[in-house]
């Protein structure tokens, strides 16, 4: 699984256009924390996420293969910023099937990229049903949001990135929504057989703990968790991300809550006077909570993945 | 004047304790200006200011010129950390005579790096009377908050990194309170030759652009600006630093209001999602404001010089 993995290769690929995002650390935090915290800031990504990285290693190397007219998304998110601004780069028209329900904010940033829009129920079925009736009509290839190697090689190359900037990481702590970050950051840090752990945080009722015990996903397909992280809501891992995550991830799983991740949002904001979403925000929250189970890690990496956030829901948490 | 500021030896003494900046860049901004804008983040310096570079590198000075039993200094905001931070890094007692009327945050700030505070009534007097009799009581070395060529040159290493990092910049437009930060960065552009302006921006009626028209200070001293820029209150830009202004800088100044402040600000924290203190959003605001006069001029730095701000007060903004 994770040999498909090829984070050097989407580096190569992508490098000219995305934005070597910078590392930032806080005092403060590392004091509240006894251990040394350092934030990837994919919050400055272009797109505001790191999904601009995969969706544009995708892109690419689907072009590499063989022709590709346009794109395809289903997204309501950060995937649909990036694929429409990926799409934009490589001069390919792009259409999103996103959801009725989707904040203003990203269907204008969508927009903004040149995306076409189809408008479907918030329903991840009639997402994804739409998005293949579009490729089927158009000829457009699909770029899926997590479950694909081309995807997690892209996100891999923000591990890549950080362990070259921080060389000592005793630790990655990253979110899981998909999986797509997570299992390519877990596959590259396994393949360089750097002596760093990758712990995934979920938001709670996720059942990735579980389902690793299992060892096989126990995450229902096409529902979504109840949780204030937007970034992390579909309630299953892609199941390729799942096998890599398996394979590569520590199965030890954090799990926060609503609560434990706007105390970590708003540390971030008056501490950092950063801007994060609240997907972003998880893996804080996770040092702040499981003490004991990171006891043995003092140089601690944590991925800020993004910072498209409404600003009302920023007000809320002062 | 302006060849009394040493920014390499700055920036070699100062280097192993302070943060390199990263430089920023937003599209939405660029297309809304029609500029190719950059920002150097110094409000993820330490202490959240620029400050922090001018207070060690004087301080180091200092001492490599003879011993230093402890430093003062008098300031209610980034310069008191700066100073407060710089005396620990250097294992050395700080003292700083604070006005009554400083927010908790900046009291807690400098307590928290370890600075005695000698509460004054808020008049600039005061506080420099203070600061003058406590050094007269210790023996204790002053920390200027701009009007020494230490300072300046530690302010200027902000300057060399921006421009070591961004190597095309046409202008750079630096807001201006004491002026340590515009004459140090307005002098690295001249001694290196560089092809690049450098514009002051004050807060609306300090009166800059008539001194620099009648080629002497027609700004009072210890008097403060009604602006809500509170890192650019002073009325007076240091003598010292005046010299190397009229010497070094362009004599075209960018005069911004409360409102323009505003505005910007909220452009930077929606757009690019930072917190920022008002006088960091100075730079923009003037670029909005300034069309004419910056038109022949693509590339522009601007200084995110802090991000020191009651986040009740950016919470107003939105």
């Amino acid at each position: 699984m994770s040999e498909q993995i090829a984070v050097q290769d989407a580096e190569d690929r992508i490098r000219p256009s995305i934005n070597r995002t910078p590392v930032l650390t806080s005092s403060y935090l590392n004091e509240l924390t006894g251990k040394k915290l350092y934030f990837k800031c994919e919050n400055f990504q272009k797109t505001g996420s790191f999904k601009a990285r995969g969706a544009l290693n995708a892109i690419l190397k689907a072009r590499s293969i063989g022709p590709v007219k346009g794109v395809v998304a289903h997204s309501g998110g950060n995937h649909g910023q990036g694929v429409a601004w990926a799409a934009r780069q490589c001069d390919l028209p792009c259409i999103v099937a996103t959801p009725s329900s989707a904040p203003q904010t990203k269907v204008d940033a969508m927009r903004g990229y040149g995306a076409e829009l189809v408008i479907t129920t918030p329903s991840m079925t009639d997402m994804a049903d739409t998005a293949y009736r579009l490729v089927e009509q158009t000829g457009y290839t699909f770029v899926d949001p997590m479950n694909d190697y081309d995807i997690m090689s892209g996100q891999g190359t923000v591990a890549k990135e950080f362990l070259e900037e921080v060389g000592h990481l005793d630790a990655l702590v990253v979110a899981v929504g998909g999986g797509g970050l997570a299992s390519g950051v877990a596959a590259y840090v396994k393949q360089k057989k750097l002596d760093c752990k990758v712990f995934c945080v979920e938001p709670a009722n996720k059942n990735l703990q579980e389902s690793f015990e299992a060892g096989r996903s126990l995450m229902p397909h096409g529902t979504l968790l109840d949780t204030i992280a937007d970034g992390c809501r579909p309630h299953a891992v892609g199941n390729k991300c799942f096998d890599v995550l398996l394979e590569c991830a520590e199965h030890t799983v954090f799990s926060v809550t609503n609560d434990d991740i706007r105390k970590a949002m708003k540390l971030i904001l008056e501490r950092m006077k950063l801007v994060v979403e609240p997907s972003a925000a998880m893996g804080l929250a996770a040092v702040l909570k499981y003490k004991e189970e990171l006891k043995d890690y003092e140089n601690i990496g944590l991925v800020l993945c993004g910072g498209n956030v409404d600003l009302k829901t920023v007000v809320d948490l002062l």
